[in-house]
């Protein structure tokens, strides 16, 4: 019996895989049998427009959805959305390079470490031997254990006085205690976190003691394996966060979640998968065994540390915002299906409201922004954009809806930090582009549409209110580079000769204000914070850029954008670089870097932007460029 | 096809049900098979003479432990041991009603508490009213919970201060406050033990909690369900424990524990499944859900704690005996498999040492020690013997070898307290017997034997070197009584026609000797303690008595044959009753009996009494009755 009499041929070009599925399945789904990811950072809703494909045979009826996307001519040709087209008949189904998701993007895993802490890991192991009970001495195996780990009162001791918490264990570690330490003949390393026991070894294994620090990003993740003795980085790494498939920003998760009640499970049980597999990928190129691993820290925006412990991010989705949780937790990395050490544990970090997390914190720990003594701003600009401002003891914090436009997200030719993205764009009589990994152009990165508007105010080719128009002396800003588009004018980044795609890469003007949303929202939530701090921009001591795409940046273009405050000197604008990263590091080494995150998490006063009174008029305000700030310098 | 075709059958007489078994299984587990279970404190090993039956067809050749056990006439007669016969050919089974396990043990239930503690239970329960959260107060759940918990600060706080705990829950809760929370309309009873959240309930269910205290005894499992918020016992049971059919001591427990790798979790998943099962008895008994218990609080000797814990108690049973844990233990109660609330608690109390247990510091807590001004004995007569001397500040704490002779075992009439057993004998010029619920006489339980000794040492019938012989005015004490059996002389406490079994009580040399070794040990571990205390037993102002078998004895009967200090005014020997389920439910209702539980426990000196240097001369001289404490006035 054929197993596929009915099931429908679907066969993908170019690179040619054909699979069998059932009538009625979408052709993003037979794109995942074939092996081939898509993107489709709006969680498959029709919105983005990112899984576009052109079937070569067996093109239906197209959807709305398509009718919008596409014109009439693209229709024609077969061009659809994979999200939205069910497989009714054989497909063949050409897949353009620029809708595979991108695996290999450039992901930025070193963050400066501004503050000062000390290396005292919330896991410690000790060597002890232990005096043999006798006759004389009978004491508990574990009251003999917690003798031996007293520094100063090595032997004959009392059993700790009720000051002192008793050493502890769980019903596991209890059960093998009297076995273990007799196997080991009395001497062996204790695994201890405060006062519990975690597990005791054979032998001295002190220097066999690791952490791992996860960073999850809503698009990457990056986890660092650290030694623990020594503090050093082993290994590093990094991956998409496999969620990006329900959609590329928070709120899509959230709303993801709340589809049907597996709907949560998927997502929690998705990153964890793939945090467990990097926990693997670290240990294998350290060389060492998972086993080895007692601690891991993770730091994540509130919705990505909700999801991560299985909790329902419902209400970061609705007024007021509100997490389940605010300090950090501490608890069995078993728990949540993270395989480590056996009875190794898990931080989550301390966050500061629904869309101020533990990455923020993590970022804020490792700035030292409570050491600040003058107005210090924190800007960590990924796919949300959130903004610290530090006032002598005062904190402030808020996010953005800044949206995943530097992310290269809901940007006609956007696409992430990865290779053949443009990457540069600058103009000096001739316009030039720069591509990651020096490869054809597949489209722009954030960095690139921050110069590429800088440059197109600077030339009028781009009004302060946004309006993309040919600029008076056309020709010396490149007057071919001009055309309509959809009815709407649009500027050439690149023909579709020199792109990978064959496509043209293009500036739209739905894309320009996309870019005005995007930095209005960062440029609007500076000014309050600044407001409620009693500063001007002026006051500002330093800016510190986190994060991805702050990283890549051209501080001047920024400014001229109206990103960056620009009355901060551009040597006062520091690239920081993963702070999240970094933070979530320090939280695995050191217990004092925990301390003094729980403490800002606490001290920083949270706002909620669009809660404040003169919000809307400072966001619409700030959607538009700046008029002049003495840009005829070039570009730095 | 008859799945009985190559079984052999086994009929069981007098009550007649037919088994089959495989070739060579033994006949106590043909037995348990047909649902009659044998008595068999030995544990199997042929060593008690408990499970004696008669084969009335079948009967194979004797083995030498049967030879060693049965005289000659007995053995042809088809008597035989249930665990050293297999099955070889088709059997017809009499089973006398003494060999079969006693399922209605008197037990005793009700413990006196001498010292006075506050309800304080361990898992509070609050019903507390939330603001629920808006853009000016977008909290977090827990930390909005956390805030209504702090009775004097109800609104605006801020979060805890650093000095104090904050609200923490495990994944569970965690995963389902937020939604919780909102379907409870903001108002509910949270559930706490420390700065632990278990739960949040709807409504206000602040009366709806409970605890259940378990005295864990070697023989005997009693368990008390009592309502938290007044304190009150709703009901209280008890059950055999499972575990005696693997053995009847502690000794034979541990040694079974050690046969193969699966006897631990035998012994642990038997205990445990009776303690679920009377917590499902009492909840019912109660009209309360399983889930409406929060807490529960063990004790028990040093080795049924460890079993009930699943820790191995094989360091125990060897030189120096060492327990694993010394303080109390408090888990979760799901992860030793206790079905309560899923987030409650279970409690293990401290521990002096490997043979002075949780049960015995359980009762110097309800009793009250450390708060007795003048020289105390606190002793806790049941399968084992433990002993407690608090002399002003001190405290010393040891366990004696009595065995488990008291509990009817190794005694050949022996029984437990169980309707049938003599349990007082005295002589007015002729003998008077008095059995538990006035049945027919079935064998004697332990105090019937103190009376019983107390009586023919009286009379002459027992010499102070334990030799058992006829008196010299043997009419006067009943001359017709003294007979010879195995060779040695006995005495009949009741004649065969009298007995429900239809064979003689016998009192024999044998028994005696077990008498001996017993109120020896107990004798001497008195002396030991008071002589390190540098007291005598003149100077003592007060003996305690503890445990089943210490409260239905005579207590001048016991100072009689040596085993309570003769020298101590009887008025002044007080009866407690079940002190270790009494300071079980302390533990339950009250932190500060907890934390005077561990404070006793960590300053009790527990006395290796093998290791004293005089021990083995006070043992040697212990054996002896005493000689004459002037005994001539009638038992009281």
């Amino acid at each position: 019996m054929d197993e596929n009499s009915s099931l429908i041929p679907v066969r993908f070009e170019p690179s040619g895989p054909t699979v069998h599925v059932p009538p009625g399945a979408l052709l993003v789904e037979a794109a995942a049998q074939a092996g081939l990811e898509l993107q489709m950072p709006c969680g498959g809703e029709g919105l983005c427009g990112k899984c576009r494909v052109r079937l070569l045979k067996g093109a239906g009826t197209p959807t709305d959805q398509e009718k919008r996307r596409f014109s009439a001519e693209e229709l024609k040709t077969g061009w659809r959305l994979a999200c939205q087209t069910p497989v009714r008949q054989a497909l063949v189904v050409h897949v353009p390079e620029a809708t595979l998701a991108q695996t290999a993007a450039k992901i930025l895993l070193v963050g400066q470490v501004l503050a000062d802490f000390p290396i005292q890991p919330p896991v410690v192991k000790r060597f002890v031997v232990l005096p043999p009970p006798s006759r004389q001495d009978d004491k508990p195996d574990i009251e003999r254990l917690a003798r031996a780990l007293q520094p100063d009162s090595p032997n004959g001791e009392e059993r700790p006085t009720s000051g002192e918490k008793p050493l502890r264990a769980d019903w596991p570690m209890l059960r093998q205690l009297p076995d273990r330490i007799r196997q080991c003949g009395f001497q062996g390393t204790a695994v201890l976190a405060d006062n519990c026991l975690l597990d005791f070894e054979p032998g001295d294994t002190t220097d066999r003691h690791h952490a791992v620090a996860v960073d999850i990003g809503t698009t990457t993740l990056a986890a660092a394996l650290i030694h623990l003795p020594t503090g050093r980085e082993l290994a590093v790494r990094a991956e998409l966060n496999p969620q990006t498939a329900f959609g590329d920003d928070v709120i899509s998760r959230i709303s993801y979640a709340q589809r049907s009640p597996g709907c949560l499970e998927e997502l929690r049980s998705a990153v964890i998968s793939a945090i467990d597999q990097l926990i693997g990928q670290l240990a294998e190129q350290a060389g060492i065994g998972r086993q080895e691993i007692y601690y891991l820290s993770l730091v994540g925006n509130t919705t990505m540390q909700h999801l991560v412990c299985g909790i329902t991010p419902r209400y970061l989705g609705e007024v007021p915002f509100t997490p389940a949780v605010g300090g950090s937790l501490v608890g069995q990395a078993a728990g949540l299906g993270l395989r480590i050490h056996p009875a190794g544990l898990v931080y989550v970090a301390p966050v500061i409201g629904g869309y101020v997390g533990g990455d923020i914190v993590a970022g804020m720990t490792a700035a030292g922004l409570a050491q600040q003594d003058r107005p210090t701003l924190f800007l960590d600009i990924g796919t949300n954009g959130e903004i610290v401002l530090a006032a002598g003891s005062r904190l402030f914090a808020a996010a953005t809806a800044a949206g995943p436009a530097f992310e290269g997200a809901r940007i006609r030719h956007g696409m992430r930090a990865a290779p053949g993205a443009i990457e540069r764009i600058f103009f000096d009589g001739q316009w030039h582009i720069r591509t990651i990994g020096s490869e054809r152009p597949k489209g722009m990165c954030g960095s690139a549409l921050v110069d590429l508007a800088a440059e197109l105010l600077r030339l009028g080719g781009l009004r302060p209110d946004g309006r993309l128009c040919r600029p008076e002396r056309s020709n010396e800003a490149g007057g071919d580079r001009w055309i309509q588009t959809n009815g709407e004018p649009a500027f050439v980044v690149c023909p579709a000769e020199q792109t990978a795609t064959g496509e043209s890469i293009l500036l739209t003007q739905r894309d320009v204000r996309q870019l005005q949303l995007a930095a209005g929202a960062i440029r609007a939530g500076i000014r309050l914070l600044l407001r409620r701090a009693g500063l001007r921009p002026l006051d500002l001591d330093a800016v510190f850029l986190a994060g991805g795409f702050g990283n890549y940046i051209r501080r001047r273009n920024a400014q001229r954008i109206g990103l960056l405050p620009p009355e901060v000197p551009v040597e006062r604008i520091r690239f920081l670089g993963n702070t999240a990263l970094a933070g979530a590091r320090l939280f695995a080494i050191s217990r004092q870097a925990q301390a003094e995150a729980e403490r800002l998490a606490r001290t920083a006063l949270h706002i909620d932007l669009a809660a404040e009174p003169d919000f809307a008029a400072a966001f619409a305000e700030s959607m538009l460029f700046p008029e002049n700030v003495g840009w005829n310098s070039s570009p730095k």
